[in-house]
């Protein structure tokens, strides 16, 4: 039997600000230092201990990682960053205030962008200051890999291969991993582990910064899963996460 | 024409201490995460840019890094870690007062110990409790590989293998390195790279928390080095760790 830990990266400035976010690198507040530092504790005091970790290329999943290392004083554990992890691309939404955009276009097209599996939000224009095009941290990849806007398929497409090529093989190498990722990135691995449909992946809410353990049989099968931690905080947490794009 | 990167992590408290630290996962003081966060700025200021990163396994050296990468805006670069970046052993040593090591065994023979190319401090004992048997983060090593003591000599013969194997490759492939490491692995590189004597590497004096500079030919054979930031500084902090071994 394995065991696997996920953790949604603590809150944002822009989880905090309500704006879409997506590759946009913004760090966390200083709610989300103390729910990283937490997740760490948690982790120490629940016994887990790790052989590798993995995360991707923004900073909040990084820092949250960092943070709970840190507590679980690890820190000289090997960290993965791979960019197939980062947040779902949100296009032409990145940076726009959730609210302001449901008054706008309405609560019911803002969820059809946030939560249909395959309809994707209006893409960035190739010009647009917002793209990825010429970051250092994608100048290994082709221009065809950097999104211009992701619908939830679209992050499963990429997440994939990394699950696949990488993490799947390592846990079946017996190692322990720990993963540090985004709400988009985590629901694509959690889809493929629990075969949750398309239509029902998109009302699955991943709380910032609370442990997610998975046990997993010999075929890397869910046997059970459940976040670490302060329960009621954990109820609170995934309600914050669906009304987030909610007009006030 | 390459460059490499060479950190010493900042103060820890042991140095601030004046106890003889070696393997001992010791953290830094608030003045070490200012040096650390001062030479990220340094860098960042002097337009330095990386691809890979390497630091030993001990945190006072991935603390120093990952302070220094945030300030670079740089925190999703690789970082390996790798054990034989870690400090010189300091064998029964560790943990000791070095002003009190100083004034019971007297100032020469504590600078044979520290300074002496090829002489160890007395070994640990295998039943010590300050050995790293069992510290998961050298789990993979055989317990031969498991120092008791080193002089170095030793680092040397440890670090080496990290440069040829990993390092100097990852340099000839192009790649932009910094290393965040300690005084005597770093005096174990400096050694080999500007063919230093088995004498004259001991008064070789690195400063904590000052970014090295080393700019190399195509045979990785030494241009040119400097330190980035304050000069003055910079002499002051090499003068105090030569001054770190005597009695007060």
């Amino acid at each position: 039997m394995y065991k696997i830990v996920f953790m949604r990266h603590g809150e944002s400035t822009w989880n905090l600000e309500n704006r879409f976010t997506g590759w946009v690198d913004v760090d966390l507040t200083a709610k989300g230092v103390a729910e990283a530092k937490a997740a760490g504790r948690a982790l120490k005091e629940a016994g887990f201990t790790f052989d590798l970790t993995y995360t991707s290329v923004l900073k909040r999943a990084i820092r949250t990682l960092w943070l709970a290392l840190d507590e679980m004083d690890a820190m000289y554990l090997p960290v993965k960053n791979d960019w197939r992890l980062n947040e779902r691309h949100y296009g032409a939404l990145q940076g726009l205030d959730k609210g302001e955009t449901a008054a706008k276009f309405g609560d019911e097209q803002v969820l059809v962008w946030r939560r249909s599996y395959d309809t994707p939000p209006p893409a960035l224009e190739k010009n647009d200051d917002r793209t990825s095009f010429g970051d250092p941290r994608y100048a290994s990849l082709d221009e065809s890999q950097i999104p211009l806007t992701e619908c939830l398929k679209d992050t499963v497409a990429r997440v994939m291969p990394a699950w696949n090529d990488e993490i799947a093989p390592a846990i079946r190498a017996g190692k322990n991993i720990l993963i540090s990722a985004h709400g988009n990135s985590l629901r694509a691995i959690i889809k493929m582990l629990d075969n949750i449909s398309d239509a029902d992946i998109v009302g699955l809410n991943i709380p910032n910064g609370q442990p997610l353990v998975y046990e997993l049989d010999a075929d890397l099968k869910p046997i059970k899963h459940y976040y670490l931690g302060d329960q009621a905080a954990i109820a609170a947490a995934m309600a914050a996460v669906a009304n987030q794009g909610k007009a006030k």
